[in-house]
């Protein structure tokens, strides 16, 4: 049994932890916080203030926290997880240079896994993109993600670790250009990174490669999100109990 | 019989109408021209220098000029088949309100086709699009366009007939967002655009429409430029000896 | 308001009617019935067994009954609403002519609507797909359709009515071909059919015409099944006093 | 400089490669055949009869034979290519056991490369699709290839190459099934096999995994059927002066 704390309890994505949590009977909540008061239950859990996140931790010591918020509030959890021991799981996204830095930093004292997408799936779309653009060093590349008509960033965090992931294989290409409009002659370094917004689309990552008289498309789609919440748990059972370091989802996926 | 001229024959397109009309039966190659020198033959077709157009319709008397060039060069052609009563297919795009103004006048004298792109299958796109738009009122519409690395402008002119048609039948959607970076929301009278450029795609469209929990994807793929100088030289037959007027390609398509 | 009962409730799209219900404030459900007997509630409602369905009716007396379940049991459904005046709503497929026969007979004495899909997004598919396949009489047609893996039955019911409406259009097309293996080349009056299962897919639905050099494909998407329970509610609300007749969810959708 | 000999020079692929080879300024064409007659020049080269191949062989000398035609045919110019020392690229398909095994033997006595398909995005789909199976090992997995209206066996030799790939990883699927009709319940050791047929369509594969509320699709587009016959003469070029031995497409792609 793994005991978990959640954050961002009433949000999009600590509503679908909350909820897949109820459904594992290996997981359980042992307490969980919004930043702004919540008055309902949200799947049979109350709902603490995340100013006593503290105080909370020392009083239920969960094995591990589990953290979709934003990126000021994730970097505060991560130090009461130093302070506490306890091992953290977040698929924040947004950080800055300093903010990733600080979060590496707690991965000295505590486990520490952070992914951008918590999707098996986006996993294995991650190597095939990889391989793909390894085996066609010529190709012109362009990445397009789908999602719903609420999100307010673009690109989304995955679009940038697949391109991230694609920079690493190609050292040539070198600018990232999102959308083009009038005279807007490609140049060979570029990668073309689309954002689309429509409806209530989970999620949807295509990269596009294109070589001469040919075309590579690899695409993920999302059902919803409760996806994310299972690979989060998935993480959150993996990580629990282990050493003081920085953590990779591909290493939950290969012990799976 | 239908006799043809054909300006801009050195260019991408001259070259496919020549190659098309030599495959071609009923069609005879009166003439061709190009604005610099040309010295080789383009489909076993002597290309003339554009500065004697009008002394040469004068002497060849074609029943059709198709013109694939540039804005300014497509009016000194309509010009030229005014005086001469030669009638015009042109697939040229970029027309600023008064370029438009002054083919439309031509067109009062002469019988003038105009079309961004002379695929049967784009023109069944767009009666798709036009029916799925009408029928998903509520719906959020994202266009993609896919084109060659070497394809300076974005979007396509098919892009901008696509959206014409869509805003034509959505009033509610009057704002054309190129491209998100960073903090987007989407706002609900926007149609999103995005041109993607990679390898030598001979043009791809795809308009998407995403609902509540569903979404309709409607999309055309080009396997080469043939098609187009097809679909233009279907055009230059059914053209040639009509009543002076403006005509649209989907008349031609009724009657095939 | 609208009074509902509802059929086969404890069936997979039963339980997303009554959860579509309960959610819907111009909506209230004045019983539910299962053919075995059920003992939980499903979305708050108490489960009766269809044995007593006629005295249920003559008891609650709602305005719609709505049904998806098998042919036999729909069929005695709609006797029982023929009996009592109430209109039925059906989403079963499977009916063979006789099935279909009978059917037709009791709207002539009840207001019977019955689709195979209750999604606006298959009904804007439909739409686009007929428009499609008129425009391009010589295309090439191959229908693919993609669902769950525990789907048993193939092609889908909403795959069967877009061949009749493609059918409809090209009276050339008269074979429908389930797949190909070994020499299998291609007559020009086939339609391929194609039915693929994977993982929990709700639904997808592509019509591809293939004509000289282009192609195009027309795609729906279902994002979850509760957008075919929003459609049939949708439904019973539009057919709730209605005239004895045989309607079509097109009506629903063009007066909405 | 690479001299190559062409057989089945009249075929579609012959066709091809005769074409490329013309645009090629490291590779001469020594001569070609053909099993029937043929008058005319192909891209400037007299067509000889394949009843003289030997005598041809040993006239000329050429470095690789360069052979798309039918399994028969084949292994009687792999034996002419032992007598004669000269390597051999093919691209037949549909050999049987006994067919495959001569070819093996031939390959110890002279250089053999046997690929189903010579382009490289094809190859970068392989190796993306073995990763993405790996990766998933609980997908569910179906492959869909679509080529035009005259290709007369199915599935196509590339999507069995696929097959044995993914079979390969996943010694847990066992069963191809090529097209479901009426009561078909899919099994957890399908794979489902999708051929369709429309218009003139060069080539597209498409390798779909779904998994739990998510899909990935893995999709090859080739523009034409050129990019097949410049990948056979890049593993010409390749194959000159090797030892014997059996040589895979991929070797050539590695050192490209």
């Amino acid at each position: 049994m793994t005991e978990i704390a959640v954050t961002g309890a009433a949000g999009r994505m600590g509503r679908e932890v909350l909820a897949a949590a109820a459904d594992r009977e290996a997981i359980e909540v042992a307490f969980a916080v919004n930043r702004s008061p919540v008055d309902e239950l949200i799947s049979g859990v109350v709902i603490e203030s995340s100013d006593n996140f503290a105080e909370l931790l020392a009083e239920y010591e969960p094995d591990v926290v589990v953290d979709f918020t934003g990126p000021e509030s994730a970097l505060a959890y991560a130090d009461a997880c130093v302070e506490h021991g306890v091992a953290l799981v977040t698929g924040t996204t947004g950080f800055d240079d300093d903010g990733l830095d600080a979060l590496r930093a707690a991965a000295e004292s505590t486990a520490v896994l952070k992914a951008s997408n918590f999707s098996r799936g986006v996993a294995a779309l991650r190597l095939a993109v990889q391989e793909a653009t390894a085996a066609l060093p010529d190709a012109d590349i362009e990445l397009t993600e789908t999602h719903h008509n609420a999100k307010r960033d673009a690109p989304s965090g995955t679009a940038k670790t697949l391109l991230d992931d694609i920079e690493g294989v190609r050292d040539d290409l070198s600018e990232r250009v999102h959308g083009r409009e009038g005279e807007a002659p490609r140049s060979a370094d570029e990668i073309g990174v689309h954002a689309r917004r429509a409806g209530d689309i989970a999620g949807e990552h295509e990269v596009l490669l294109g070589g001469s008289n040919e075309t590579l498309s690899l695409t993920h789609r999302a059902g919803d999100r409760s996806i994310f919440a299972d690979g989060a748990l998935d993480a959150a059972e993996w990580l629990a109990g282990r050493e003081p370091g920085w953590y990779d989802f591909f290493e939950v996926i290969d012990d799976a």
